[in-house]
């Protein structure tokens, strides 16, 4: 396989961006930026997230069984790259971010432009990221959205003309 | 949990469009327009598809172990159209659309920027569309990309400003 051709065929693949919480309820809170997410049913509402293994978004939501995948808008930019570092839980804030707790307990950061929360249904332990299985079990819009929904979102290529994560 | 708010919630997630083929070696080929796609892990390349249950996309793949990523581009509208609906063969076309066969035996279609092989490392069996996760055997690049290579692929926005597959 010619390892060029892989890396940009696969950076063809457009990306969204979001913050992937999760806390277990023994005072552990993991937080991550992600971007490897898609729906994969409609019924019941399922999503995969992939996540790294090892960091801490990892290893609270396999250990709470739950997380919320809070969807980032074109004017958090600082967000996103305030979560590529491992989170930091200080002062009531997570990397600096205010959140509340969801109805399934996991973090929901006031910068966001929705989020979804989700129980764990399945993880499947292949390769250097995870493939997490989440039923959406709530959906917090943060204001009415006008035009499609997938404009709103902040996009990968939104960082810069060089930024990728896959290939 | 408020529908309206999950159907928008989830369609800020931004999609391209692609034709997942598969060949099982007896005759049958399936072939589909999909969207819910994302890379999950670097190394080994891997990637998850989700796919309807019931479709000759999934059948095929299912039976053959292995199945081919054809990523579309921006003057591919037509085609994402031709495989929203059954794929049929006829006069060595699928779907109108002339392919050959890649190293895996899963048709390569010609109207493509990129085509990822893969073979099926898992299947979760969970919801109306199941997760095939598949890793990356082979890559080939129609051409070479200018500039990024997730803005030359055709993106479910490109089809118009109400078209969703998702929520």
């Amino acid at each position: 396989m010619n390892n060029d051709d892989k890396k940009t065929t696969l950076r063809m693949i457009p990306y969204g961006l979001y913050v992937l919480t999760a806390d277990d309820g023994q005072g552990n809170i993991g937080a991550a930026t992600v971007n490897w997410v898609t729906q994969t049913a409609f019924s019941p509402p399922l999503l995969v997230v992939a996540v790294k293994v090892g960091s801490s978004a990892y290893t609270v939501l396999k250990a709470s069984g739950r997380f919320a995948l809070n969807v980032l808008g074109k004017e958090h930019k600082a967000v996103a790259g305030a979560f590529f570092k491992p989170a930091v839980v200080a002062d009531g804030r997570i990397s600096g971010q205010a959140f509340t707790a969801g109805a399934n307990g996991a973090p929901l950061i006031e910068a966001r432009i929705g989020a979804l929360e989700c129980k764990v249904t399945g993880i499947v332990e292949q390769g250097d990221h995870h493939i997490v299985v989440g039923e959406v079990t709530e959906a917090h819009l943060a204001k009415p959205v006008e035009g499609r929904a997938d404009m709103a979102t902040l996009h990968m290529r939104d960082l810069g003309d060089n930024v990728f994560y896959g290939g």
